[in-house]
């Protein structure tokens, strides 16, 4: 049987479920830490897994470069080299050729480029991004796609929109089919509805095991983006589950709840942890601010992480002023544990019909924040 | 009742105890990972206390500059606020005012000096050296000593040697008796054995709970190294533990071992494992060489650490190329199991009476050495 997503409650629009994968069961919504080079930044296999985390994110431009494609096949796949026995999603690859490498050429085919790291020569297309994807061994794989800069014209972005659909058709040709993995089309369109609406019905039309909608979080603001969140959720087969790729902030994933997606990830945990930012539930506090120097408080004493059940943000504050290592370590654990946490907790207020009751709560948590 | 050690077994010169501390016991001979600024670098409290390490290291110089020794105080002492339950010894900060700090000036009664961190104006003597470490919660409180330089002239390692005696004295006096705490003098003397026999006699004279071998592994290499232990060794008590002082590689640890060492301390695993070197049964292996780019056993074999446990030679080998935090997390984590390891083998085969064999196995198995 393919991947597939099963629903076990719903709070107006929003949805509580479960994604049957080859490497097991992830409860949603879900919140997939991002492992772009085969490990999330500063945590273990078993840190990772501590917080909850039932399902993390590969990047495939990152891993086709180093260490390889074909590499991480011969030495077993990913599960096996980064130790992690959930499911895997990678990304296709095109975000970051557009953000990261050097001397793009894009055609009707495909991208070629250079690696940021050592200049070598490298091509995707969609044939390859999906290979590229099996090789790694990823649960979910996406459909390789352009992301439509921000802002675009209506016209650039219904060019963009048309080709990712070709794109995605041929994506969906390449996909081999395997017990328990699936491929997931991606909606693009920038902020136009017709637009969105447009691709929506083109990927329905090929037929997808998931949706997810692409080209936002690229600087439209929240507001933009729930707005196309708005005109593009209620379009898409409520039996299918939902990624909003790159979001966000906790604000972000309440709002991207609240109207019927299902998956997330984003960088802004791990990346914020390691430069000193928390998020909790008064708020995000920035451990180097001198306040905390002589603060015997956990960083957030709802929390269950080591970086709160063993030490002081005074500790934290210190470790950050001596740049050592372990606080970058103990901020990043704390933070997937924090979006962990947040998703448990919504998800339980799903399933017993009070989400907004609980949105309330979390958000009312954060507007008695110390700082910021 | 002070610190003290009892023995409970011993094999030629070697010689298996406990050290009691106010903070639990200690298994001897020890080794004690180093945490410099009040964390085992790359290394969480609990992954710490995986390895099975008992006892840690702090440095004076790094907490009196950062957070401060009466802050560590305010905040409840070095082990509330590195979550350290076990035992802590601190040096005396001598060694390093003489190699990090800006602008030293000795005198009589100390040592003034600028902060390498931001140049501000500070001053070490006997009385303060055992002040701080008395703000910071150790257990053990090692004399302030100048560390003689190497190579020095007779002449000059004994006046040198001279005033740390001097200081010593003032040391004792300035030491406060507390349960399960003690202080310790350091036998100084270059590789002089009439003045280690000066120094030792001086520091009976005013008596500790324990006695350390210092100005050792500062260039001299370790047949002189083991040469001044020779000559050191029997005039000291045979009721106190010894603690040798910024020592070693394994091959240095075994050999001091045999000579009757209890104690040890270096930052070489963890900074070893921080720059892609690893202590394994079959000797050192830099996990940077690419050869290990597809190598999927483990570092090695009999390892129980994460790293050994959940990963391939072929992944650590991935992090260190991709630049990841976790590459130093995982080798620091193995390196500290490995010393680990090391002592408790090397207790065991004290204890039944066959250190030498023992001794013998590990050298022969580093013998078969892939590299290096």
């Amino acid at each position: 049987m393919t991947l597939h997503w099963t629903p076990s409650g719903r709070d107006g629009a929003a949805r509580a479920g479960t994604l049957r994968t080859a490497h097991g069961e992830v409860p949603t919504p879900v919140f997939m830490p991002v492992g772009t080079a085969g490990t999330v930044k500063a945590m273990t296999a078993d840190a990772v897994r501590a917080t909850g985390a039932r399902m993390i994110l590969g990047n495939t431009y990152h891993l086709m470069l180093r260490p390889g494609a074909e590499r991480v096949a011969r030495l077993g796949g990913l599960h096996r080299l980064a130790d992690w026995r959930g499911p895997i999603l990678t990304d296709s690859g095109g975000f970051q050729v557009m953000s990261l490498a050097a001397l793009r050429k894009m055609d009707a085919d495909g991208v070629t480029f250079q690696s940021h790291i050592d200049g070598s020569k490298h091509r995707l297309t969609p044939e390859r991004s999906v290979e590229i994807q099996r090789l790694l061994g990823a649960d979910v794989t996406m459909c390789f796609d352009e992301c439509t800069p921000f802002p675009a014209t209506e016209a650039q972005a219904a060019a963009s929109m048309r080709l990712s659909m070709r794109w995605a058709a041929r994506c969906r040709e390449a996909f081999l089919p395997r017990d328990g993995h699936g491929l997931f089309g991606i909606v693009q369109g920038s902020t136009f509805p017709e637009l969105r609406a447009e691709s929506v019905a083109a990927l329905i039309g090929i037929g997808f095991e998931g949706y997810a909608i692409g080209g936002l979080a690229v600087g439209e603001g929240q507001e933009a983006m729930f707005a196309t969140l708005d005109a593009t959720l209620p379009l898409l087969p409520a039996d299918r589950p939902r990624y909003l790729m790159g979001v966000g902030t906790p604000a972000d994933i309440i709002g991207a709840i609240r109207r019927g997606i299902d998956m997330f990830d984003c960088v802004i945990p791990t990346r914020s942890g390691r430069t000193g930012r928390a998020y909790t539930g008064r708020g995000v506090l920035n451990i180097r601010n001198a306040g905390h120097a002589e603060d015997l408080r956990p960083l957030d004493a709802e929390c269950s992480c080591p970086a709160c059940r063993s030490h002081s943000r005074a500790y934290l504050h210190h470790l950050f002023k001596a740049g050592e290592m372990l606080g970058p370590m103990l901020l990043t654990w704390h933070n997937i544990q924090y979006y962990q946490d947040l998703m448990a907790r919504l998800r339980s207020a799903i399933l017993e019909g009070r989400f907004e009751e609980e949105a309330a709560a979390i958000e009312a948590g954060w507007a008695m924040t110390e700082e910021e």
